[in-house]
């Protein structure tokens, strides 16, 4: 790509300031040869924390006794890496960035604007990734995620775009890349019969992709059989049983991609962000654990080759608001609540909620104020799905879902646009309404349905992890990571 | 005192194995000479993020542009600590801790339960501070606090008590330390007049106090002139220029203590968590930057002697379920809203809504539903004290507003108590839901009103840094203090 002169004068003191520190590329020697990144998409202090809470739980503990909690298996493989660091998210225009401006500063050391992916806030100058770069010094790449293959982050490893939507031009440059490994969701244009076209295999079962264990392959793509929707994996709760999960996909892709030339993994768990958009608190845990396991098969990778693996995991931003703690619940903890869910709201919606619907929405009668109390099949299902049960509620909490029960079933309610707006974003009311409720009975409280500004931690082991201590950007991720392979200055343009 | 032999089996094998991990002492060369222990009380990320927004927007850039929020000037001293670690914050019985447990964590390295401070959960042995170890081992010592310097973070640096609320024992306990400086707040219980019976010299104006600089002295406590409520010096929003400000007294301190001998001071901004608790961010925000002020006088102190200091920050839980994020401005962000506020909710309501209700109580018609769009005096409040200006409003932020005026001036609304207390808590109603609205205007939502379970970042500089490294748990924090200090094995029984 021809490179314009103006846009390269305005990138800034700020990221010329950052590639000069960075500058100095790290002798060979020494050089990690296994390089894994893992990213929990809308993962920060509080989703990591609930999920250890309900894990204490799950384990038999309880989730407000510190001997419980301490305890090391109710703790996330994350948790016990040795480097700490925290980066601030924010994109170039945005203090809540979205995932494509996040994945690019991650994979190029680069700020954009959202929606923006491998560009820059031009749109004009693309930028090499860290895995073109490992991959043209090379290193085998792998890129997977729950969500779908083209989706913005995994795009970012492999893609330039203007916009995260144009799927068509990010799946031609997924073919083009040569990476030797895709896995997880699925394309949201191409038809995955003519990844072969390309050079690529496609597997979409279990027992295939689970097969390249034993037997790799050059190229491959891997597409799990159940996508939920938007060509994404679904949700961990809603127990996949025929799916390769997020640990058994990173297993395969180390088998693939493991050799003499090394590799570079890219993790993502994209669907724990799309839980706490929904301020779902089950879902995202679900999502949360199986993300997590992925990061302990890389610890136990790193456990073999200690001197040759680096791990890094950070989240590219908060997702939800999500806090640990509810005025409702002030000081008390009961994370036991949240054991009894067996569905995402996803799968509720497309399923449960969608037969009740369509049995019960012509015959109500949505005039009167009572209407879900009376409606004993509606009951029977938040008590079946969500563990919540009509009698246990106080008469706030009743009001609340008798509102969201009418304006789901019926298309309206009494409340002013901006109370349903607040109560519900863009989600099917009742659904969001169930969700809140239960969580704020397990002490997680939530302020908003979209990502939020709030600092991430990232973990690292291995090679080179104490390039990851301190506070510093989310840019800094790439450039540290480059620096850790001898990969040059970052961002490097196309 | 006489240890129970049963209470010393008690302390369960998470503390021992712990105290097993930190037991080895570091030789006495290397140790630091002072060492600096700085805690925020309610401060994690969210606290963080939204005080380097605001000052960003305060000093003249735009809070969503991320040249601006990078600029150094708009990070705290804090963010810029080469040593990033995260621990856990929950006691010995609750995932939500109060500042007692999480500060006898601290001290004294010991998990205990909410409300105690220096004992264990059987409330029958008593634990040295590392503080005490300090001076025991020929260190100077010095407690500075923004809240009354008998309140339980400090307290756990010099008494053991069963109860926070002790204050009468905990006085007894602190002028019986010996140490060298106290200086902030006032005192619960005793008349400060008594303190040179104990051989403590008091000093209470701002003159005498800042005299300390060029004239130490060798026992003495400093108590600012301007004590707001419960013996706690003013929030930082309210301009309290007569008073010694955090940052000054740390100065103060390491004037009066510096020396051969070295010094631990330990420094708390309390009113952090206050405004938390008020879920009033314009307050939190201006002790967040007198707090980290302090900071930046411990780091300049650094600076001169980078080999002999240790400074480590951190909070002892997060306050109010704080997000930088909310459902009602999303993706946007408008710290520019929160310049306009020119007093802290407690000022307000001792102040200027004192005086409003005293004239508008008796006369105002409380059964009209406008009961507060009517009323141009208290619009005019609104207006001048938080720069929230009615006409800006929507009608649910109207509606929420009128249903609180009629709670706080005329006793009551139609609200149910459920309702009543989600949305106030037990602060006075108008100013928690003008705090709200402006707040959430900016981007600021909470959840809570009390202390949350999210992990919360430490920071670290100087000698042994690194061992602040890592994600552990709060009682590992007095461990770590320990172990760079050389004072043994944590905890420790008196």
């Amino acid at each position: 790509m021809k490179i314009k002169k103006t846009a390269k004068k305005n990138l800034g003191a700020m990221v010329m300031a950052g590639a000069i520190m960075f500058s100095a590329t790290v002798a060979g020697a020494g050089t990690p040869k296994y390089v894994f990144f893992f990213l929990g998409d809308g993962m920060s202090n509080s989703q990591i924390q609930a999920t250890e809470a309900y894990m204490t739980q799950a384990n038999g503990g309880s989730a407000h006794e510190a001997a419980d909690l301490l305890r090391p298996e109710n703790r996330l493989n994350m948790s016990k890496m040795p480097v700490i660091g925290m980066q601030t998210t924010y994109d170039v225009h945005s203090l809540m960035p979205d995932s494509a401006s996040s994945a690019t500063a991650f994979a190029c050391g680069l700020k954009t604007q959202s929606g923006t992916v491998g560009m820059d806030d031009s749109k004009t100058v693309s930028y090499k990734s860290i895995a073109q770069l490992a991959h043209e010094a090379g290193k085998k790449v792998g890129v997977i995620s729950s969500v779908s293959l083209d989706h913005a982050t995994p795009a970012a490893y492999y893609a330039s775009v203007p916009s995260r939507g144009n799927y068509g031009d990010i799946d031609t440059q997924l073919v083009g890349s040569g990476y030797e490994f895709f896995g997880g969701g699925g394309l949201k244009v191409m038809d995955p019969d003519e990844l072969d076209d390309y050079g690529y295999e496609l597997l979409n079962d279990r027992e295939s992709i689970m097969g390249l264990k034993d037997a790799p392959r050059d190229k491959v793509v891997c597409i799990n059989p159940w996508l939920q929707n938007s060509q994404a994996m679904p949700y961990a709760i809603d127990r996949p049983e025929t799916n390769v999960s997020l640990a058994e996909m990173t297993e395969v892709a180390i088998a693939n991609l493991k050799g003499d030339q090394g590799f570079f993994i890219m993790v993502e768990g994209g669907k724990i962000d799309w839980a706490c958009h929904a301020n779902d608190a089950g879902a995202t845990i679900g999502d949360m654990q199986a993300f997590d396991n992925a990061v302990g098969v890389a610890l136990d990778f790193y456990k073999q080759h200690p001197f040759n693996t680096l791990i890094v995991v950070t989240g590219d931003h908060e997702t939800g608001g999500m806090s640990i703690g509810h005025a409702t619940t002030a000081y008390s903890a009961h994370y036991e609540r949240l054991l009894g869910q067996t569905s995402s709201f996803t799968y509720f919606d497309a399923n449960q909620w969608a037969e009740h619907k369509a049995a019960y929405a012509a015959t109500t009668d949505c005039s009167t104020p009572d209407t879900l109390a009376g409606n004993a099949d509606m009951l029977g299902l938040m008590e079946s799905v969500f563990d919540l049960n009509w009698t246990d509620l106080n008469e706030y909490q009743k009001e609340k879902l008798e509102d969201a029960y009418d304006k789901s079933l019926c298309g309206n309610n009494d409340n002013s646009n901006a109370e349903n707006g607040l109560l519900y974003g863009n989600y099917n009311p009742i659904t969001v309404t169930i969700t809140h409720i239960l969580n704020e009975q397990a002490s997680i409280g939530w302020t908003s349905y979209s990502h939020t500004g709030v600092p991430v931690p990232v973990f690292a082991q291995g090679v080179y992890k104490r390039l990851f201590a301190g506070f510093y950007d989310n840019t800094d991720i790439a450039k540290k990571m480059a620096r850790a392979m001898s990969l040059g200055t970052v961002p490097a343009m196309k």
